[in-house]
């Protein structure tokens, strides 16, 4: 299976890392040997229709910052969309950063690989959020599969968990922690009883929070997921602005103490339902498995026959999303 | 598909139950049209090539509280092994008593519905625990599917879940709470700092313990779990005996209290890995995916990519243990 690679940060890196991790086990185990045929990031590309180190291609990044040093295949300069011309391929792997403006340059790129009749694994949530009816259109009119595991959670494989796991039963609707930044804020400010600020201060020290914290303690990054939750497990045709939001900037310690008095917690949870889209704080039971804390990221199902179903993973993570990845393509070739 | 049901108790009645509401919904969605074409209890049998009524089934099992009432198809003292040689049918699906001495009747049932190449759906923990491998042969010398996912946890749906979510990851081990019993009994010590006695009453007049509560407190029933996910997910070969085991009874309600204050809860857990079976009595942290409540289960996957992904669901229940082995049906017809 020869991919490209679109976008070398700390997903695609992820990518490369897994690949020459996993490569000679999932060929004894599946009879897959994924080959990276070409690379690009801001500086240009890399393409060698005979495969990339995945070893070297790090080592170049973590030296230069540039794949287009890749020794005699580096190509300064060069965008992404042409290197999907020069180079033959059997999946685009597009883990460019989200834009939740316009989706862009992932949504291009995507819907120009289906239309050469490849399939498509991405990490990204923008054209996801905002473009989701659009690139499964074009996906089923190109007869390609498209798959977006790490879209949602990291490694918490929410998707083909509710897609795979229990064929028997309907979903009715999902409830979820989909953002670990405000998990992890939420969670120190019950343990320590300290303020949102500071707390927040805090997780940036630590790098679990940005320095513009908007996207996670907002709502906004949630609130993507919710969308494509909505989309891709309750088959409704929604984009972001579909989505009620609000943050946990207006959380006290005063109202987290009361409520653990009471044996609640305050979570930011995202409820997807054929009436509700919704990211909020809410008050949960300790003890149930909303209880989760630090990064953690969870989803619990509401079935009509199995009552509630639940899957609590890493939200994040440059290897634990790599692995979301890794089992998208796994998936694809399987189905071949 | 037309099915054989072995034992029509809790989990018998489920399954014609979740048959009745969802048969024409599997139809539309999957094509999938299921016919009980016989039922046995201890009564005897009702055999009808054309299916019987799953609705009339239940009506009269709960009038009389046989099988052998049902007008006209009924047949008394007609033992089960017989019938499996008197209609026409795809698969098994057994659900008789769990009986952890031998795993019969059951496992006489399956090993000649896969010699008469029928596939098999089983909730029963017995002859999975004590004759994995030997069942596992039988259905691969016989080319037929052999499913089981409710009988570990009900609608936890963890057998699917590490086999169908993250191909690209390999796991590693395996930790969870395995038994909804112990799990009420510890977290009510853990809320009203009750005592183990007092508690067990509790649970018992609740009718979630048994009068004989050995198999559950004593971590007989976990046990059972543990050796079924050690063969299924990890390709172990181990029986019941390989268990280390240690329950739930001498745990007071001072110790519960101490661990609380450092910030840990006592859980029964079963631990697999290819070094290590056994349940016991665990210190866990609160906050973590351990720390649900009530007679849920969980599991906690260890991958070598994806950290730990964990999975929650209802342990037991007659409804969502059917819900389990609709899905497998779901499987067995998807994947033919």
């Amino acid at each position: 299976m020869k991919i490209c690679l679109m976008g070398f940060g700390a997903v695609g890196q992820g990518v490369a890392r897994v690949i020459s991790l996993k490569n000679d086990h999932l060929n004894d185990k599946y009879g897959l040997d994924v080959k990276i045929v070409a690379v690009t990031d801001t500086s240009g590309a890399a393409i060698a229709e005979e495969g990339l180190d995945p070893d070297l291609l790090l080592e170049i990044k973590s030296k230069t910052g540039k794949v287009c040093d890749y020794p005699e295949k580096g190509i300064s300069d060069l965008d992404a969309l042409s290197v999907l011309d020069q180079v033959e391929y059997d999946c685009l792997v597009e883990v460019t950063p989200t834009n939740i403006q316009d989706g862009e340059p992932a949504k291009t790129l995507m819907i120009k690989a289906m239309a050469d009749k490849k399939d498509v694994v991405t990490s990204n949530k923008g054209p996801l959020a905002l473009s989701f009816s659009d690139l499964i259109k074009n996906a089923q009119e190109n007869d390609v599969q498209f798959k977006f595991e790490a879209s949602v959670g990291g490694a918490m494989p929410i998707i083909n968990f509710a897609q795979q796991t229990l064929p028997g039963c309907d979903i009715e609707s999902i409830f979820g922690i989909l953002n670990g930044t405000t998990n992890f804020i939420l969670s120190r400010m019950t343990r320590e009883g300290s303020s949102y600020e500071n707390t927040l201060q805090e997780a940036q020290q630590m790098g679990i929070a940005e320095t513009d914290p908007t996207q996670d303690v907002e709502g906004i990054d949630a609130a993507c997921k919710t969308v494509i939750l909505a989309n891709s497990i309750l088959g409704m045709d929604v984009t972001l602005k579909d989505v009620e939001l609000d943050g946990i900037s207006r959380i006290t310690s005063e109202s987290i103490a009361l409520a653990k008095k009471e044996g609640f917690l305050i979570k930011l949870i995202a409820e997807v339902s054929s009436h509700t889209l919704k990211v909020s704080p809410r008050l949960v039971r300790e003890g149930s498995p909303y209880s989760v804390e630090g990064t953690l990221n969870m989803a619990t199902l509401k079935t009509d026959l199995a009552d509630e179903v639940t899957v609590v993973g890493r939200g994040a993570g440059s290897i634990e999303t790599a692995a979301a990845i890794l089992s998208d393509l796994v998936n694809i070739w399987k189905s071949k």
